[in-house]
């Protein structure tokens, strides 16, 4: 999507016999703006522990990157296999949990088998990289298509007045490498020329709606607000909120949704005042496996310093202050369970779908 | 309530003669306590206006021991009226829209009405700043005596299990000026014996949660956790939570309960969840001239940078960090309100009530 003007993705390679992989430093955002230069597999694990690199989709096209600039390390035949077999396997663990992370290391993984000889392996793993950063941005178009008629169609039941749509956490470009997921839809209609404002969820304890999502609305120039993640019932309420559209981390065949904790409350609100509630996904996020969510799906504790103390620019850098007491215990659940009977609908690279085991199952058969 | 052993409360004088009023200085919580002493009308201005002293009923008590000091500032016989009566008014400028400073001032100015003579003033200033501070803990106390019982009877149904409460906001004895409101059940069934634990909502954007209950709590020995505002809604899935308590600002007489921002979300959970949601507030909270919370209480829109920037300690002192971009715009309503049909009760000085215009006029007729 557009900075000041100009058309950025998350990441990228600069023309046609690339040595680097170019990523947004996305650890100083909204403070400060700056692409950062991946040229190892050293590099590019950094880039991923260190969060520079975020959101799932993103973290997988950069570790299947990564594998590449394996390729360009590769140093006597003998060892070339195993330098590559060794990087995978430490690219997978610079996040564990991130499943599209060892997805893309392994799709790679498939695609070099057998390719002999090292300008092949080379050329192979680009391409591969190329591939998958390409099937990503792909993705999110399809599910801005799907999801921009919905924002239309309140639209013109408004007469073309603006539409308020409230968003929690960062589905958005930044997550992936163009459009994002609940963005997409967004930007597309924002684009097209519909008038619509969105609210973002600050999204404690990470503030990824009021660092990351307000940072990209703005760059790319779409009306937008910040709230408190407690302000959004509030607004429902006093009809300021036409619809919500969130991403989903996971979500069960059920239709059960695990995102962002505090979507869940979101959804409650929306019920409440009869606003739809939307979770825009690729069915690549859709866990068949598990049947139900709130049983199936476990939900991380994270660090309990992500509550006590809050990261923020002061004096031109990234400082953390703390907010509570030094010996009160946190709990610090990552996500949170969206039952299925809350959720409007799902907006996929396929289609919109109930969010229901049958329809879902359907949209797989395809 | 107890702070490591000793017992304080939140504005106090000393001995027969006092010359002077203690606070403890809540700007400072929880990263150091310290008393400051009041010695003017200035000193009580500055002590309000800059939060040092917060919660409507504590500053409904400082403002009366305000006017006390004013009468000590008395010079000559033909200004001393006038002293007085600038004084009143002073006061009742340093939070403009605090409904019990003015209360308390205008109480005050009642019992001083016809008082002759600097040493009977000032007699009667100091005893009427003591009855409105004894009337605040009165209340607070006999809420306590009101709602343990609903504590007692779910540690009772659980079989002595821990029982496990949530609260937003402080509603504790620092906004008041012992025992709090919302507090209260708990600190009364907590020194009862009862096993309870608190999940203590931060409560953005002012972290009034993760700064003052959490250290109320924690001060006087009951076990509690922070959460994100976020989270409540999980911990309830889950069923880690057995009833909610907050406060209220302002109740209207049908039952709709305006609090900090955010706890209609808690409302709408906790019925989704079965659990008990309960309002404990002083009867001068609820407001008989508003019949619907959602019509007829206005909400303010506070600072934005209470948004964008988060308060917190740094290199031993207090800072503020930036945590947005600096041109994205901000909504801050600072409370919300509660339907009164998801409210399971009020907890009140003078009984139990069910959250309806019918029972609610009766408790006042009583």
């Amino acid at each position: 999507m557009l900075i000041d003007g100009k058309h950025y993705t998350t990441i990228m390679t600069e023309g046609d016999n690339p040595s680097e992989v170019m990523v947004i430093d996305q650890s100083m955002l909204p403070f400060e703006f700056r692409m950062v230069s991946l040229k190892s597999v050293e590099d590019v694990f950094a880039a991923i522990s260190s969060m520079q690199v975020r959101g799932a989709p993103l973290i997988g096209v950069t570790a299947a990157y990564g594998l590449w600039l394996a390729t360009l390390e590769l140093t006597s035949l003998a060892n070339d296999a195993a330098h590559i077999a060794n990087a995978a396997k430490y690219l997978i663990s610079s996040r564990p949990t991130a499943v599209n992370l060892e997805w893309a290391v392994k799709k790679q993984m498939e695609w070099l088998e057998g390719v002999d000889g090292r300008e092949n392996l080379q050329a192979a793993a680009l391409k591969g990289a190329g591939e998958i950063r390409r099937m990503e941005i792909e993705n999110c178009r399809l599910i801005g298509v799907n999801g921009m008629p919905l924002i239309e169609e309140i639209s013109k039941r408004k007469e073309g007045k603006r539409v308020n749509i409230l968003t929690h956490c960062n589905a958005g470009w930044l997550a992936c490498v163009d459009w994002g997921t609940a963005t997409a839809p967004i930007y597309m209609a924002h684009d097209y020329g519909i008038d619509l404002h969105v609210w973002v969820d600050e999204t404690r304890p990470r503030n990824q709606g009021s660092r990351l999502t307000a940072w990209e609305l703005g760059k790319h120039g779409v009306p937008h607000t910040i709230i408190t993640d407690n302000a959004g019932g509030y607004l429902m309420q006093k009809g300021q909120v036409d619809m919500v559209i969130t991403g989903s981390d996971r979500t069960a065949s059920n239709g059960d949704v695990a995102n962002k904790t505090g979507t869940y409350l979101k959804a409650l609100a929306a019920r409440d005042n009869k606003i739809p509630f939307w979770v825009a996904l690729p069915l690549s996020s859709i866990d068949l496996s598990v049947s139900n969510g709130l049983d199936g799906i476990g939900i991380e504790q994270r660090d309990s310093s992500e509550v006590t103390e809050t990261e923020g620019w002061y004096n031109g850098e990234i400082i953390n202050v703390r907010t509570a007491p030094l010996d009160s215990p946190v709990s610090n659940y990552g996500f949170d369970i969206t039952p299925a009977a809350l959720v409007t609908g799902l907006i996929t690279e396929k289609g919109l779908c109930g969010a229901n085991n049958k329809e879902i199952v359907n949209l797989f058969k395809e």
